[in-house]
């Protein structure tokens, strides 16, 4: 395809220009290019599909920078990249170095902030709001969130804060009816109702054809008209969250019609309170397989366009997680899981079906499902709280607060732990170690292969430890898969050096091992660490850790502190994540650049 | 007093054989009580006397504990305590090994779980309501719940998850218009217009007054009232944010009236569908100083019962905090403070009035505090979050992706770090070095006097750092009040051991120096650490770190792993916590348990 319109869009400022016709070529362009690309390099498809006039309506309204506009999570925005000076280098999307899979400030000025994780936009646009306002600079602030992201406590702690402010800050609801998983909730029962409401703004155009017909006399009728007209308005529009919160609400409007945005947008800048406008899209919208599938088309892998994507046969951690607390629940009634709306992300689908009364998804709301699991847990039963790493950072003060104090026996799986590759920064799983081991009467483990991942789910599920147990992105590696028992295992060939690993890093330490001579301590539970094992080091001349979290807090800095007060004389290293954050790359060159794959250790260890 | 009928209730089942009389004459002995106590031990008052005929009510109404009866926060569970088989004990208030000031499990069956942070009532509530329902105990869960928690993002997600639910949990809304400082934001004022609204029981009880006249004939015209009587019941009642969210509302009632309340609370048991009871009291209530004036009554020192309580005249950390900011704000415009419901505590009262434009009371929102600074922050302004240390931890996914990922200078005020003493376990600062340094770009400073404070808020507000200055809760020590410049100072004696402390333990090292023999190591910046001062350290023949958190991630583990990494070969050792919770126990003796008094330091040095 030739892209005609996009390749004359240098700034928001072209998009102005352009007709209505000229605009539905432009967003036909984009799906293209939208599909084009992550057909090649993956990427989320259906929610940046769904939001291409949205995006266009935005930026024919609002100026940006000047206005800031602030993509929830940011998925969805490749047609705002687009429109904003990216798409000569858009072919680059989500590879080392190349365009940016979320918001990103160093890549655009007209990307605000770093987005990547949910319910964030409205306290983040409030900030620069208020910033803009009492600095006296022009523009405002627009948080585009979407239905699933309202579920965070986070946007509504902003909505209770923002609803009371005066001047034109804006929300846009972005409402495709669903987050990642099909959207739960009560708050999804409350919009389904809203969508189903005659139009604000055909009711308003209505009274005031009606209005005009009374011509100069009738202004003790007007008075009575507006009365009744403000009681109706308020049965029929005031029923919703957002205006209870204080927000002027707008809407539903349909989300594939940039006239009809246009409109409301332009209507919402001359507000002088805060305004939601609530707008209707379709994910996937304009490829029928991303439109009748967008659960599957959320973030796909490489595909062809013509035939699909096709879901991939392999098995991956999150698969047998799933698997095996179906099983377990098929055999205990105790047994339940909650997801904080990552059914098929975290390998759920099955048991969300299988044991519907006992699966529970909460929204995108860590915090409630950690202390949810809590009381859970109180009441008797085996809470299994699935989460990806990144997003468990949301849930820190809970785990030590609901649960630790307590010493709760809730079992929380920590999926995607470690580097997870091209989402970047946002999303990798480099903390849960350091956060999670400064908690009291946290148990840590780290399974290595597939078998060992489902022992220690069988293991800790019927104990009366608060475990944590993480696992990769992805699947096994090929030349692991073992099942060790205890705590730890050693691999004694009698040298002087050891390599001391856990988790998927063992595999590239076995590998490392037929080439280069030294001993492996692979760690199953990291922590507490083992005191048994801490005699069998003090012989060694050196040590070496490899790991993929962060130092600061990590296994490595635990071992090196025990290490040091048992007297070890010997020389220590540590192969981390040297506190930093780990940008957009694939896992294996990223394991290469922190020396985490085979041949660095070979290297290190000979 | 005599407390004749205090004495008589060693059960909840006791409370429910009186009768109104002497259940009046019941909530006064309890309110005697209270008053009498708090004054002995401090603690928190306002909020007990408020919830007196509440608390009766639940009792009489419910069957705790077959009913989980979850007091959130939990600083207003002393009448429940009291009617708890706890009256004999309750002389032990907030002691070592006495009654908690909040609810603790191992204290009572009657205390479900543990509570102390706000908004996790109906979380965990809710998760107990599960529970049983799987298990098919009889039953339900009622979580009682301030209006000022229910601005927290957590309540929020819990209701969006528990709206959606069939059977009768019950969720009491306390509603005393005000948290612990006025309660801010947009629910506050939709509650407002809740309080105003016509009765919800007397709308009922006067329709069904005339359908009863209706007689045997009047179907169709009962069918036609039951609609218009629905259609204005949704106008009336559902215009808000808990109707919304799927709840049945009922209310407000008055929520001194243990009669009334009663009636409601029955009713609920018998819905099939979620109920929130909106009961209003009056803080402080029976106690005039207290009921004039919540705010200075909302936590307490020992006081004089006739007099009053009188206003500390010794400056604090906190009103240094506030009183630099002030100071700060008045000569640049830039300057702004964030706090989360927490305006009188973190000594922000100065600034609230003087620079009201720039300050932000967001509610109990530290998530959105956080990211809402971020966003300032990003818009040119110099946003200063001030913060108690134990609160900050919900604030820590917002810290990694909000403000560091992008390194935005925001700056944190940690407020009550290190040990607090009564409040116990939940509220111990002893956390924030393990977590915030885990975070790549954060700066953490620890200043030992009132002087570095002001220095090290001065210092951070105009470089673009990502700061944290953590200092304890209460006053300067008298033995040290010096401010030292640079990131470490060094008191050198030419011994060979050497002391390495920060914050308020410094005066203790000091102390402790004029009987033994010892240099002593200042951390001002405690995280990262300056590499400069370790090749001075490699020389010792042992150096000690004495610090007041967690092991795990502590400064003193990182300065290790930095000394063997450097080849130290000396004895190095770490007083901290070794990774337990701290409980309820004044400041002296907690740091005395856990050997970083100066005595301690004096055995540990010689």
């Amino acid at each position: 395809m030739e892209y005609n319109f996009l390749q004359k869009i240098k700034s928001p400022e072209d998009v102005k220009k352009l007709s209505y016709e000229e605009i539905d070529k432009l967003c036909n362009e984009m799906r293209h290019c939208i599909i084009d690309t992550v057909s090649k390099n993956g990427g989320h498809l259906a929610s940046n599909l769904g939001v291409v006039e949205l995006t266009v309506a935005l930026h024919r309204v609002f100026s940006s920078p000047d206005d800031a506009i602030i993509f929830d999570v940011g998925h969805q925005s490749y047609p705002h990249k687009l429109l904003t000076g990216r798409f000569d280098r858009f072919n680059t999307l989500r590879t080392k170095d190349g365009i940016s899979g979320f918001m990103k400030p160093n890549e655009s000025p007209h990307d605000y902030i770093t987005t990547g994780h949910s319910s964030n936009s409205i306290s983040a646009a409030y900030g620069i709001y208020k910033a803009k306002k009492l600095l006296g600079e022009k523009g405002t602030a627009v948080a585009v969130i979407g239905d699933g992201a309202l579920t965070g406590g986070l946007a509504y702690e902003a909505l209770n804060n923002a609803g009371n402010t005066k001047g034109n800050f804006i929300i846009i609801l972005n409402d495709n009816k669903m987050s990642i998983s099909q959207n739960v909730g009560a708050l999804a029962r409350g919009l389904t109702k809203l969508r189903n409401q005659p139009k604000y703004r055909d009711f308003k155009f209505k009274v005031g054809k009606f209005l005009s017909k009374l011509g100069v006399f009738g202004l003790k009728t007007y008075r009575l008209i507006s009365r009744i007209k403000d009681f109706l308005k308020s049965v029929v529009y005031r029923n919703n969250i957002f205006s209870s919160l204080g927000f002027n609400y707008l809407g539903p409007v349909n989300g594939h019609d940039v006239k009809a945005m246009e409109s409301l947008f332009s209507s919402a800048i001359m507000n002088d309170k805060p305004t939601l406008i609530h707008v209707l899209t379709t994910k996937g919208k304009g490829y029928p397989y991303a439109e009748n599938s967008p659960k599957n088309y959320h973030g796909v892998s490489p595909f062809d366009i013509e035939a699909g994507a096709s879901q991939s046969g392999n098995l991956s951690y999150s698969d047998i997680a799933g698997k095996t607390l179906c099983n377990l629940a098929d055999a205990n009634e105790k047994i339940c899981a909650i997801t904080a709306a990552m059914t098929v992300g975290t390998g759920l689908s099955d048991f969300a079906t299988e044991h519907k009364d006992r699966f529970f998804d909460v929204g995108i709301a860590e915090q409630h499902a950690t202390a949810f699991a809590a009381g859970m847990a109180r009441g008797g039963m085996i809470p299994f709280f699935v989460v990806y790493s990144t997003f468990l950072q949301r849930a820190y003060d809970q785990i030590i607060h609901d649960a630790a104090i307590q010493n709760l026996p809730i079992k929380i799986l920590i999926d995607r732990a470690g580097i997870v590759g091209e989402d970047g920064e946002t999303h990798q799983g480099i903390f849960d170690v350091a956060f999670l081991s400064s908690i009291p009467n946290v148990n840590i483990y780290s399974p290595s292969s597939f078998d060992e991942l489902e022992r220690a789910i069988r293991k800790t599920a019927f104990n009366s430890e608060l475990a944590a147990i993480r696992y990769p992105r992805g699947l096994q590696n090929d030349n692991y898969q073992g099942n060790t028992d205890g705590d730890f295992t050693f691999l004694k060939t009698g040298s002087k050096k050891l390599l001391v690993t856990y988790g998927r890093l063992f595999s590239n330490a076995i590998e490392a091992q037929k080439t280069a001579e030294f001993d492996i301590l692979k760690l199953n539970k990291i922590y507490p660490l083992s005191n048994e094992m801490l005699k069998d080091l003090l012989s060694y001349e050196k040590i070496c850790f490899f790991e993929e979290v962060v130092l600061s807090g990590s296994v490595s800095e635990h071992l090196g502190s025990l290490l040091m007060d048992a007297g070890y004389r010997g020389a220590y290293e540590k192969y981390t994540i040297n506190d930093e954050f780990v940008p957009s790359n694939s896992v294996s060159a990223a394991l290469k650049e922190y020396k985490l794959d085979s041949d660095s250790m070979i290297e290190i260890m000979t």
